[in-house]
């Protein structure tokens, strides 16, 4: 059993992990907290970015020999592979730790097996301290790792009525200023963006993530995907500037379905292994139904504005449902104003693997 | 001016006059306060149904000689008019009533002239006070007799999406059972209830208000209105039924657009001859859309369910808007969690007359 005073320290531990959010990609966030035999903090550190030092590397190194006989409470269980820095879980063992408290065990096979190292090594290991509340903050990656695909977001715009562009197929702009910086925050937390042709061929957008305040390019971009079943993207697409990386996704390159479609299942794979793991589906109404029809959506985000259309595309299409008693369940996790906007997040209530 | 005290007792004649909502149609709620010399409350009153004494008989009742040099705190300004009790302004001055304290004038014009009639009877008036929050608790009521026509609220259920229904044509539901109890309170409120006759062929509704506990049938019914401008609404359709007055109302009836449908204004023009002044229009798309496109709509009331169809039919339809930049705009002033759904509430920015 973790004592109260470790689990407080979890707290501080989840919140030394989210200083991560945004730049560990590929990696999770982690956050680690050392106290000393005396239960005294000794040590915190975080992840901070792929390739940097784990979070538990940068905590033994603040506390030194005072770790000896210590207790080190972090985020999640301690790799045990060579990678870019070492196995965390001979540093610890090294370091002469008593204790280890866990929130979450590493899904990862490459990653996986600290705990058992630490307790082979009689290091004591106590897992699922705070467990739900780290799942939470690392829900991206984790259901990335896995489901070996990205953690795929719907990201869609949407009057009152359901609609994502009017009759004469303008859709500038549906949403407030607000609601449209809001999405850019969002785009530079995602490791890429995807769209489909038709998006790209009617709005012809550049999908980069820009600092709010002065408009400039966000440092961190994510990688721009167009699904393009039979390569229809022009050459001159501002998608295809020199702004960020981005890749046309073809059938030709990916092959396809029966209906001569990229299979989108096949690309999700593509992007894990390119290192995505939190990816942006921006639209359209039919890619959207492709990949909700197929269960491969983990979160939709809903911006819908004040107003009505009656007319004009609807924000989704073809989402493989014919009556009510199979829509598509979801289940709110937030409901928030953005400006004179609504901006809702609801999780499926079940998605497939 | 009004005094610091005047204005918080105001907000005491606030509350009172709310106890009278949803059962004084066609008349408004007022809440009247009475202060002696003093200015020690000594009398309250609210008006509780049409018929039955106005707020200020009621206060002025309770409050008796103390009454002579006090002053009233009303919300609505003193009825001019011999109608079924008698003109308040006249029962006020009998009182000798040193001064009356008023948050928003009548616009009616056979009630109007209160206070005036005050005035000249040598009674300081005060008219104004604590207005913004008197207009709201009596929205309904004021935007009916200004326009002299129903307050129309468009209430409607749908997916995220937008669908009001299924591509195989099934809706129940769409919504929880949560949402669909928070419609019966609703519609007890109002005093008809208008659906057209699409939704009568489709669904059969009995549209009545139900209590929602033991599901029998609210005191107060709603007329039941049917827009059904070639007369199909079927002999046994459950609308027809005795548990609330019904109206079909053809164009045979009412006159015809160019179009050959009822038109809209002459109908709620109707409908206020008929007492109504809330009013609550339940469906289907295209009805909606008209009352939207002829600007007749007063405020929105959607229920969103966090589900998601990509086919079926459309919420709203044919509301006049061609392009984006001509919606229908509307700004929020709830949103609520109902059960496992949303609902919002929205007016549009501007109404037509």
């Amino acid at each position: 059993m973790a004592s109260q005073a470790e689990v407080a320290v979890m707290g501080r531990a989840v919140e030394l992990a989210a200083r991560g959010l945004g730049t560990t990609s590929p990696n999770p966030v982690v956050g680690c907290v050392i106290l000393d035999a005396s239960g005294a903090v000794v040590g915190e550190g975080f992840h901070a970015y792929a390739g940097g030092p784990h979070a538990e590397i940068v905590a033994l190194a603040q506390a030194g020999e005072r770790a000896r006989g210590g207790t080190v409470v972090v985020t999640l269980e301690p790799c045990n592979h060579h990678g870019q820095t070492g196995p965390c879980s001979t540093a610890l063992v090294n370091a002469g730790v008593a204790r280890v408290v866990i929130a979450v065990t590493d899904p990862t096979t490459s990653a996986a097996g600290g705990a058992e190292r630490l307790r082979r090594a009689g290091v004591e290991v106590e897992v699922g301290v705070r467990e739900a509340e780290v799942e939470a903050g690392n829900i991206a990656w984790l259901t990335a790792v896995r489901r070996r695909r990205p953690f795929l977001i719907w990201k869609y715009a949407a009057t009152l009525d359901g609609r994502s562009a009017a009759a004469d197929g303008t859709s500038m702009w549906i949403t407030s200023e607000a609601a449209r910086m809001d999405v850019h925050s969002h785009r530079s937390t995602a490791d890429a963006v995807l769209v489909g042709v038709g998006t790209v061929l009617a709005d012809n957008p550049q999908l980069t993530a820009r600092n709010l305040r002065d408009g400039s390019l966000a440092i961190r971009q994510p990688l721009r995907v167009v699904v393009d079943s039979e390569g229809r993207t022009p050459a001159d697409a501002r998608i295809r500037d020199q702004a960020a990386p981005t890749w046309v996704a073809t059938a030709a390159e990916l092959g396809s379905d029966e209906r001569g479609q990229v299979n989108l299942a096949d690309l999700l794979s593509r992007l894990y292994e390119r290192d995505v793991r939190a990816a942006l589906l921006e639209g359209g109404p039919r890619l959207a139904g492709a990949f909700l029809a197929a269960g491969l959506v983990d979160q939709v985000v809903g911006y819908l504005a004040p107003r009505l259309l009656g007319a004009g595309s609807a924000a989704l299409i073809d989402a493989g449902v014919h009556t009510v008693a199979d829509a598509i369940e979801l289940e709110f996790t937030d409901i928030t104003r953005v400006g004179p906007d609504l901006r809702f997040t609801a999780v499926p209530r079940n998605v497939k693997g």
